[in-house]
């Protein structure tokens, strides 16, 4: 299947990284394991951020939630210290619990000191809601599954159905998991921003394809397949290596609503619209007696920053979207791929 | 001048309210005091919430910050209690001292009571930067100025190079004043929402027409003209009888941001944009001894004012673009009207 | 062991509710289930918010977070939707996940909707980090032992090293549970609001007894024992039948802070203050058509709620000091309980 | 009039300051105006934060709101963009926006560039409501006065009934303006942390000093004066030259809660409770094509800031009423002085 670019669909005029993905972020990578069984149709997506020990060596980061009907847990704690100290998990929403015990396990192993010498960790799990195409009453997500979503971890990222984008849908179609990445050219260095999304959101009449107001169209087209209120979801992960402070990515973080908002969502209700990014340009040490020592760019240095990452989003969700494969789930329900379609628009 | 549905593009297919203004939510009226006079191109908009005495009878209010290069005053209040007490009123960055004054002025001739038996009132006063045609520094507004906009309110709103928007510019070309209305439609009753922007922000190669991404276009056309960083703002007023709670309208406050996104918006550094809100449906009194009884929707009822807000926001930026005249200001600069434009991409 | 005003110390001069406990407002009930062996000292506490489906009749709810270096889930939704639709766990840090999970499959068997025909729920998990007499690495809490907290819960509250207070730690001394309550009088009627605390905060140095500053004696007494940073965290529950939103609710909320400073807290980096509350009062439903109609009070109402909170929350943690038992956990350390202090101070 | 420590009343064990002033950060000055005409008692207070054009070399800065009934002007942008670019005034609630003006000339005569070649400035006024002996409708505050408190800044703070303290109430007795300092010892260097108050708030029978619940016996002791609704506020300006981001900064600037909490106060619903903070540390230019190299202390290390902060608070505002001279003003009301009664507590 083909990402959106190679339908002659670029987003921004802003050159991406070399493989267009959030892992054109040195040291990022991103793991899937997916479940593909009848009734049950989840899974679960690590976001590694960095090499080494995370909780030692933790990364810049900040979040933000557009809309709150969501259960992602450890936002508290990234929103007070401004750090990450542990990999990403995503899946779906009923399996948070397992998935934060199996990264605290993952944690536990990575370092001794963690709850015996030192303090706590503290896990971060984002989740959308798969119940239409998987029976998430089932809680079938194991830790092993888990923390093999975290071994799988690799630079190239696999898009669509995959991982905890197996379940998902996006505008009445087919979402999961998409990625996309911009370069970033200042006088003081080049630097990369990448986007990583679960989509799962989105009321099908309201999908721009690129700016174009496609949904009308394929709601007839789909007649009626796909059609129901947003009460999805969307997880979009932000990687930089550019040097920043907490403060300044949590507003780099803000502008992927700008280009979730282009895709046509009103970020429904029922939608849990979370960001969550981090840098691993300034690392943060887990205790220190020194004066640490940063480097950090100016506020107008981030408008760049911001439109790469508004473009980056819309076309993570569009990869998310026309990547994704059909895929039926619980009560025979099938969610279709936008790849079918999109032929129609171009 | 024509409005953008004149042109063919109705933004969305939500039903508009009588006028496509804010004043279409009933008892809401808008007044302007425009200075046209050389260097000085400024003014001041006053948006009248509700008839009758604002002070004893405040309205639910919310407001949200996307981005806070802004000067706004009065949101520390609205924010901690919920609640609207006076006008709001809209002008350039520098003139929010002298407008916060007047409109003290005005309510303390309103009611005798405050500052003398009960507390004192919470002004609220939103702004842009129009220096580009504006002389800023040269203070001009008085507050007499300030005063008559709330007296000249009315239930028609002019839009385009009037009040504060005199001194506008959005995506390179004029901005200013714009509004759009929707009718919301529930099992329990009709309702209705709109919004009036103050348009004063976007880099114009970004500028998307209903969608289209003609920005590219214009700026070849424009020639280098109007070229310049997004360092503007914007202000979104959000009015509406939805019985409403102020944490529901928040919510439907912060739509306003989707609509933005969609005319190519990536929220600049240097750009203030900020949304105000209130509700007329659920008054709530100053002071009383006894509890008040509120009808509210419930949260699913929600969606259908999210998408409208988005929507009549978009249209609102688009009627500000095509009804402002071409101005000419400080350092001879020109401002060009979208109205000389548009017919290129109809 | 005696409670704080059976040493003749009341908190304030509003009158307590009858049994001076978060269960006295109708309704509420709370459950222990107490892990003592050896190493492994910890265990959950579960605070049942009313009777009833509370999935489908949800609780106005709202939360603060005075020091977010904690891992507390499920806030994410009660800040955006302000309500609450499961009981509250309370636990050790590492054993959120599972109480997550417990919370999860608990409510899954309260209401066959959830994740089939309707929506997921949100599980409300806060925490305190146990680690210094409890090997918290061992991840020893069971699902069903957080299941158990929920079917023990019962309007007679135990205090002190019970439930998810048996590990922990409070200014050098042994924390834990610990509750109050207060009477509201207004023309409009009478209402109860009461507060539990789960304490593991606070350096020896600092305590405050009743606003005596006896931590520097305390600390002589104890000649080392018990000294370290303030590592820990406090989560403070506030109940209430008055009829609120929930942006009030969140203002009384706020006001647990008041009465946590008045011990000493300095709310240390490394503490996770946390405080979440809940009405009984105006119940919102799953969903629904029509519009609900809700009583609230006027903001000018809420300063005597400002106070009780304030005041129930100090004596709510002095009772969680001077009822809890003195501990002897991993690596044989002993905290000492305040009780056999308290005599020198009195 | 004696301060605090003059009475025997040292806050804390952390040692303060030379002068136990928030000018014992090196830069910072401050200046009143004061306002002294039977009815009308009232002024201004100027904080200047640092040295130099603070507009093209900006500090890092923070707020904090605990209660919002209050009309603070430019905390937007301070909380989007963490820093500060103007001097601090303090005044009355209805002289903000002659206040804002009066800062928004002084600021464009410091610089050209403001509102012509560069953007605008953002000026920080807070405010208390005098009303109760300053006949507040009278707006008599002007400009040039606002101005004169700039002029008059310098090292040594005089406290009480002075500049913007001049009509103020605090614990139904005399408020106003009170400061204090405290000495952070690391082994990366030495630093200093000063907190200035303006203190307006309170109910008699709450009172604390120094922890002794002496409101109730001085409420017996007026009589009946001093006793009304909190419905007061305060302003809390923390200084420091310790190197730490605009996040840390805001940890920190929370901890005048703390202090502020043990006086007694519960934050009335009518109380604006607002806290402004600054380093002196790290300057962050107005703009710059390079990166900022920016040196940061370790999270653990704001244990003792938050400690010296709360501290430094609590003094600050027991200086503020010992130092208060009794006033009468409006309405021929009397408000006294703490100085006359504090030898009963001793």
């Amino acid at each position: 299947m083909k990402r959106i670019r190679e339908y002659g669909m670029a987003i921004g005029s802003i050159p991406t990284g070399e493989r267009n993905q959030i892992t054109d972020v040195k040291g990022v990578k991103v793991g899937h394991e997916t479940i593909d069984s009848g009734e049950v149709q989840t899974g679960v997506t690590a976001i590694i951020p960095a090499d080494g020990n995370l909780f030692q060596n933790k990364l810049v980061a900040a979040s933000h939630v557009f809309n709150g009907f969501g259960k992602t847990t450890g936002l508290v704690q990234v929103d007070e210290l401004g750090t990450l100290e542990t990999p990403i998990l995503l899946t779906n929403t009923l399996s948070v619990g397992t998935s934060t015990t199996a990264l605290v396990r993952y944690m536990l192993e990575q370092d001794e000191a963690i709850g015996s010498t030192t303090g706590t960790v503290n896990p971060v799990v984002g989740e959308c809601n798969d119940m239409l195409l998987n029976d998430i009453r089932k809680l079938r997500l194991s830790e092993e599954e888990a923390l093999s979503a975290i071994h799988n971890a690799q630079t190239d990222v696999e898009e669509g159905s995959v991982g905890a984008g197996r379940g998902m849908k996006c505008f009445g179609l087919k979402g999961g998991i998409g990625t996309s990445s911009r370069k970033l050219t200042y006088d003081h260095g080049d630097y990369t921003i990448g986007v990583l999304v679960l989509s799962n959101f989105g009321k099908l009449e309201e999908f721009r394809l690129n700016g174009n107001h496609v949904g009308v169209q394929l709601k007839d087209q789909l007649n009626g397949e796909g059609d129901a209120p947003d009460q999805g979801s969307i997880m979009m992960v932000v990687a930089t290596d550019l040097p920043i402070t907490s403060d300044q990515l949590k507003r780099v973080v803000k502008r992927t609503g700008n280009g979730l908002s282009r895709t046509g969502s009103f970020m429904g209700n029922g939608s849990g619209d979370v960001a969550i990014g981090f840098s691993t340009a300034n690392r943060v040490p887990h205790s220190a007696k020194t004066l640490q020592h940063m480097a950090v760019v100016n506020e107008n240095d981030l408008d760049e920053a911001f439109l790469a990452v508004a473009d980056a989003t819309e076309e993570a969700i569009l990869n998310s979207m026309v990547k994704a494969e059909t895929v039926t789930g619980r009560n025979q329900l099938t969610l279709h791929s936008l790849s079918n379609y999109i032929d129609n628009f171009i």
